[in-house]
């Protein structure tokens, strides 16, 4: 159901390109997080302008609402969302660890109340899979156990050793023509993430990913165990940092190897005013842009770009609280992304990607914003 | 700057070709409300789609903010909101009677506190003048007095004598290469109507409006005058009806003769998820859509019912608050007032307008919501 070839390297970084029963996908890739099977703000169609051809989804929030009886009955995830590539789901353990009340962990999974009508609910590794395999994802991810950052060693011990056993669960669990990717914890402990990734290499995972990052950990910390357990996953599978991150995080993690990258960054910060430019940044309600005619960035493709819509009015836009523009924005930063990690690809593809990076990464430690 | 031709009639409904700086409009035509120079939630480009050539934006709102020097300094309206077509500026009185605060008319014109920070303004037909001229926009209002619904005949009186003397200053300060429009005030009284037609057409105006409907009077008073006054409205210039209204009060009102028409309704009622197809009306948050797989419309060209959204997905955005379902919404509303305007101007050109237009209102009077 799921293939993926490294084409090129480039250092640690790779030129990759994954296979799913929905197209391809080129890597290094960003997933637009589609939480209620939707891209806050965009259509499906402006994602897939994009670039961008997978989308995250998640399972806690659409397991609670609609249900995936429902998204099931009305032909699983893509048609539901009328998003015609891949799909990845979560499997829902970071948000009854982040957003649930009530939440009681044992080894059957994890028990707690909704967040929307109190209702109890049971999320066990069978569970995740069963709700997973209705949705129809092109690629489920195991349920694990994900402390929050600075959290002591014998609690990273004790969420690896469960993450393992319960990988082992959902693959036993995993539907028909579903790719499962497993998930290494460990925190910033990076003795702990290189056993752990040894114990999940071992297992029939089609790809695996870094969880427990970008949860409160001190950001030199995160680029630091990157740098070791990036390169240490297994070459041949897909490599994926979940919830990661800041432009410059991304191009950090592709030179140590990762291959998929997912986050609220663009979208979430887009609603907040902020925009992302191969410039630096825009802050859209700053007065500098009170009057400036120009458009966001000059040959950027997003419909506020390609239709003319100067900063001034984007700015007033916003100003005045008219929700156009949180879609206007949100697209943009998509674009941001899309063109950032299709840049990445052409770097490593050409041999240059360390300078070229390190070229971006100086340009925006200065960016005025 | 504005002329206009009434190509075909069918009883007392016409067919017309306004033509301003920015294109051709074909009447009966309805135009979308863009308050703040943006149709909430719809892009230029996709309210373009709709089939709309005219939009109606606000004087008191972009007074206020950004103000008109910006926009003016921007290259007016049309460029500041990336819209090519014609555009009609409302003057801002209605806003000052209904927003503003401490609002006290005289002679002079309304003296107000601005609703967002308590300004001081004072909205003179001069300065109404003034500020339309440097939004640029096609066609300007004059500055009119609207009384409420149901307010007693001496107050209708006095604002009928107000507004044709402001009518004089509007057109004394009427900018180069702008239409101007005379407003007919008189509430539900024909009498009144009827002669305050009679004083405002002898009055160089390029188009007479009716102001001072649906504010508050009962629908069938509304109906009874429009049925005397509409055709009474000089034949050889245009006829607009302000902020009405729903479809149905649209086809009344082409039937007693008027070409153009605003109203907020399409996009509002979007919002609080109200749907309008020629089978009557969708309320999406109900669960007969549940598990819906149908478009809103089948044939209509809207981005959601184009793009296969299903009833129930949309249902599901609605139902968690997703921004992107206010949008789809929002544009599906206007490609049926699209589509309603189309067909009503084909109906005329074919002329069987009445049983037409009965046909619909009848269908429309048993629609199950």
């Amino acid at each position: 159901m799921i293939s993926f070839r490294v084409e090129a390297t480039c250092d640690n970084a790779r030129l990759g390109l994954l296979t799913t029963l929905h197209g391809e996908v080129r890597t290094p890739a960003f997933m637009p997080v589609g939480t209620q099977a939707v891209v806050k703000g965009v259509s499906s169609e402006e994602v897939g302008q994009t670039g961008a051809r997978m989308q995250i989804m998640n399972t806690y929030h659409l397991w609670l609402r609609p249900g995936p009886e429902l998204i099931a009955e009305l032909g699983g995830l893509h048609a539901f969302a009328r998003w015609p590539h891949a799909i990845v789901t979560d499997s829902g353990g970071f948000q009854a660890f982040s957003l649930a009340k009530n939440m009681r962990a044992s080894e059957q999974g994890f028990e707690f109340a909704s967040h929307l009508d109190g209702r109890k609910m049971m999320l066990s590794p069978e569970e995740a899979m069963r709700v997973q395999g209705l949705l129809g994802s092109d690629i489920a991810m195991q349920l694990d156990v994900c402390p929050p950052g600075g959290s002591p060693r014998a609690e990273l011990v004790k969420a690896v050793e469960r993450t393992t056993r319960w990988a082992e669960r959902c693959l036993a669990a995993r539907a028909p023509k579903q790719g499962v990717f497993g998930i290494v914890q460990g925190g910033t402990d990076v003795e702990l993430r290189l056993s752990h990734v040894d114990e999940l290499a071992r297992l029939p995972f089609d790809g695996l990913a870094l969880g427990g990052f970008s949860v409160g950990e001190p950001i030199p910390d995160m680029y630091r165990a990157l740098s070791v357990v990036g390169p240490a996953l297994p070459s041949g599978r897909p490599r994926y940092l979940m919830g990661v991150g800041m432009p410059a995080d991304i191009l950090i993690a592709v030179g140590h190897g990762i291959d998929l990258f997912d986050c609220v960054i663009p979208t979430r910060n887009a609603r907040n005013g902020q925009l992302f430019t191969w410039g630096g940044k825009i802050v859209i309600k700053n007065a500098r842009y009170r009057a400036d005619p120009r458009p966001l960035e000059e040959g950027c493709e997003c419909a506020a770009c390609r239709g003319g819509y100067s900063r001034a009015y984007l700015r007033h836009l916003y100003l005045q609280g008219e929700i156009l523009v949180l879609r206007l924005l949100s697209e943009h930063n998509l674009h941001f992304y899309g063109r950032l990690m299709a840049a990445a690809r052409d770097s490593v593809a050409r041999g240059d990607f360390s300078p070229w990076a390190h070229a971006k990464l100086a340009l925006w430690a200065d960016s005025p914003g």
